[in-house]
């Protein structure tokens, strides 16, 4: 009989619990959650808080009576793990409820402790109105402050998925709210000029949103009727809010494994081995307080993601009892809701490619969502990035009001398939009117790509369009009335492409004509108009549309 | 200078016509259409009929004249192409509105001239009220009959993609609407019991659909205030009704193919090679007219779908001007809407392997098109096909609400790149509540898929229901309430899943338990238990679920 003991409750230790007992009806399977509950879903917790998800009980997936009944699983909840001890393969456990400890035997042990929120040294950061959200009590907590006084402001420090899925909520309840975030962008897994399309989006909505800003102190002030915080920022400001919300990331939980001398990563994150196994062969560990490898560089990287944690806690489960699983490396596909958009990436961006020296192009394409004839098309932007000589995929991203997790998630599989961008122009994805097109946004950025790699289009970048020379000249291919209200590149002049074949001696051939429309599109069927006339010439990929909302 | 002529001017002709312009400033580039209209939306004409697509304008995408000014294509509408001399390498076109005959020659010519309906000689179907649907001219003439008479019934013969779209279209105009399929279920593409879904969902509708049922005969009765058809049906039956259309499918227009004695395949297509070339090498044909090779099998397939077409169009034109591209072959991948229904589907399905002689297994879930704590999940019914040693993929077919059209594109793109049912398992999808779940459909669908390789499952199917024998026991593992209304399998017992552990002895050992519950899942938990426990056993994959939509 296998003794198997789980350190924690919730996505990667409950997967890890229920698999077990499928494989092995006479494992005795223990799990341990310091909280007061199990398997609930840390993922709804902002949605709860903000009403779309009405009921709390919706969120708590299993309880431990559930576990027990269906798995046959002894779920200990308010039962902390405090310490290992390898050697005897034992560990010290604290009822939390009474106090005792106790130890427990195990043959195999399975750490799923997660992250905890990251909560920087600021004076005055530990007051009533500071809270972050990792779990149930967190949220109830939240919704307790939301309750016990009137919340006319809100401020959320950091725009990561919690920050952005907690200023919505916010929104949405109608508290006026302020997000800071100290890097120039929000949702770092995109690049600045795709977060572009959430800042645009963010600021629709009527929030406040300071980039470049950190938060630097925080005062707490309490009246006989009012309780409110005073917030000072890195560029001095003051903001007064009602409520602060701390998410400007989570670090994985290592204590237990640190002072039991397993090893620990270079990022800070308990190493393991593909077959989810620490140093030490009786110890597995699961979801986002491990290391784990990138799918695309085969480096060590955190993950923190429910995915990864679900599918690993299964993995765990059968190696402890005698399979042999490897894990598959992480390619961190995410996406996140920003009101009515959607933001979503996978493989490696642009500012990870440059940072690690890997060479690369990119290409941008608007298109629509579904045949644009067809009633409710949206605009998908997406980003493709990919060896300019093997045509490999790297990574892409997406923003739009429709079809954006479709796009990505083609993209990841395509990616893990080792897929080429070659081989996405024939990807044969479903077409009719209501779903998508007959050259769907892949075909089309493919394209674009193929394009480029065999030399049939000379690209050019929104970040490059600030730094021509005199021996470049600009030219719109747009209609008139889309350059109206300002919105073209300065110092540019206009023809418009089915005016180009007749107008094409008003421009010079000693110069390269920088060629741009709405979104490349129209550009390209000038480019080639001009190259195949003798003109120099690139064309601006993913046109105005790129330039425009990488300034968003 | 090349000259490149084109016969056809919708989806394969007006894309290569494009990409040919695009290529090469320099080529000679004439389109003929012996319609009135080039490169117009055919896939969105039951959508104008319906009203969805308000604006008959959308649905013209170019015009000769915007084909001129952006890609000097030379453009001849109301021209056909009656033959080609192969030797002298000419046509000969006649001017369908001057009834006049010229020639013209071609270096290279592009046979793109598309599919016609399949109209049988059944008595009387030559008549005003009978339409079939295939340009805008027939498009005017069902909305010219629409609004000439009161329409309060229509028919439409065949349950195909255009079947279907106009049965929804006569339904959204408040017409009563039957629907006469020979076949004994509607989209082909799909295997039966998925085909039940869609079933389920027009009957909702409250359209006649009659399965198993053909049109025999017609008889037009004019009076001095009405005109409408009797139709004799199969059965005997007779219907009156108002309007008819003939959707039963369409066959390659290959006449001018023929005629020139170029190589016509065994399914009546025009025959061609990976360079989309005919057997005359000057000669290409692409899109519904032709025969391509089958990305599962390698076999010679007809499939008339507009993504195919404007890819082989694109393909075409790059191979005339000098590039050396091949077809990759076509997985068949199609979607349609039905109602609030999306049905779709990629590679092949149960009834071609077993035509083929294939050894598959099949795996059916019903899963939550996202997080079913989030608001508006839908459920996602899966059927994967794969083969049942190596866990190659040869399948997929999805019915639901929301999320069709994405879990059937990550197939095609998986299918596509060669993916096993154990690489499926490793997907890392997009995940947040509003868009997914950690372990989405294609996961979940790859863990029972790869349960049943490795021995972990023993699946039974739901056509395997009707004939069990004595020494099989059939197991209700559902919840009571679940059962009410006669919603269980005859001659089963009912034991909840998390009471089997305590109540197993309740069972025989000597018989073959055959479990099931709603989807398949606590079927699975419960099959673990047994067969951990010492029972035979088997699982019904997809569960009552399945079951019960195989008879829709």
């Amino acid at each position: 009989m296998t003794k198997i003991v789980i350190v924690g409750g919730v996505a990667g230790g409950a997967s890890a619990a229920a698999r077990a007992r499928r494989l092995s009806e006479d494992a005795q399977i223990i799990m341990f959650e310091r909280g007061p509950f199990v398997s609930f879903a840390n993922c709804g917790l902002p949605y709860h808080i903000g009403g779309d998800i009405q009921e709390r009980s919706k969120l708590l997936l299993q309880t431990p009576e559930s576990f027990l009944a269906r798995f046959n699983v002894d779920v200990r909840v308010m039962n902390e793990v405090h310490s290992i001890n390898r050697q005897a393969k034992t560990i010290t456990v604290k009822n939390l409820l009474d106090g005792s400890e106790y130890q427990e035997s195990y043959d195999y042990l399975l750490l799923s402790p997660g992250a905890g929120p990251i909560v920087p040294a600021i004076p005055g950061i530990d007051n009533p109105l500071t809270h972050s959200l990792r779990n149930i009590p967190d949220m109830d907590r939240i919704i307790n402050t939301l309750q016990s006084k009137q919340t006319k402001h809100a401020t959320v420090v950091g725009g990561g998925f919690i920050g952005l899925e907690m200023m919505e909520a916010f929104h949405q309840l109608g508290i006026k709210t302020s997000v800071i975030e100290m890097a120039n962008q929000v949702m770092t897994p995109m690049d600045k000029e795709m977060a572009g399309f959430a800042h645009a989006e963010i600021r629709a909505h009527g929030i406040d949103l300071r980039l470049n800003t950190a938060l630097s102190a925080v005062e707490y002030i309490e009246t006989d009727d009012t309780r409110e915080l005073s917030l000072t920022l890195s560029n001095g400001e003051q903001l007064n809010t009602d409520i602060l919300i701390m998410a400007i990331g989570v670090r994985p939980e290592t204590k237990l494994a640190q002072e039991a001398g397993l090893k620990i990563g270079e990022l800070g994150g308990i190493w393991t081995n593909p077959s989810m196994q620490t140093s030490d062969p009786s110890i597995y560990a699961v979801g986002d307080a491990i290391e784990e490898q990138d799918f695309v560089t085969g480096a060590a990287t955190l993950v923190p993601l429910a995915g990864p944690a679900n599918r690993q806690g299964r993995m765990a489960a059968d190696n402890m009892l005698g399979r042999n699983e490897t894990y598959q490396g992480t390619q961190g596909t995410a996406i996140c809701k920003i009101f009515d958009l959607a933001v979503a990436s996978t493989g490696k961006n642009e500012k990870q490619l440059k940072r690690e020296g890997i060479a690369y192009e990119k290409v941008f394409v608007h298109t629509a969502s579904h045949a644009s004839y067809y009633p409710g098309a949206e605009t998908v932007s997406f980003k493709l990035l990919f060896d300019p000589t093997t045509g490999k995929i790297f990574g892409a991203q997406a923003a739009g009001k429709d079809g954006v997790d479709k796009r990505i998630d083609i993209m990841a599989v395509a990616q893990r398939a080792g897929m080429t961008v070659d081989q996405l122009q024939h990807l044969e994805l479903t077409y009719a009117p209501p779903y998508g097109s007959a050259k769907d946004v892949i075909n089309q950025a493919a394209f674009v790509a193929n394009n480029i790699i065999k030399g049939d289009a000379t690209p050019i970048h929104f970040d490059e369009i600030e730094s021509l020379t005199d021996n470049q000249l600009l030219l719109d291919v747009r209609n008139p009335g889309e350059r109206a209200n300002g919105n073209h590149l300065a110092g540019d002049i206009n023809i418009p492409v089915d005016q180009l074949r007749h107008r094409m001696d008003e421009l010079p051939k000693d110069k390269e004509i920088v060629i741009y429309c709405q979104v490349g599109l129209r550009g390209n069927v000038a480019y080639r108009q001009l190259v195949n006339n003798g003109y120099k010439a690139r064309n601006l990929i993913g046109g105005f549309r790129t330039y425009q909302f990488a300034k968003a």
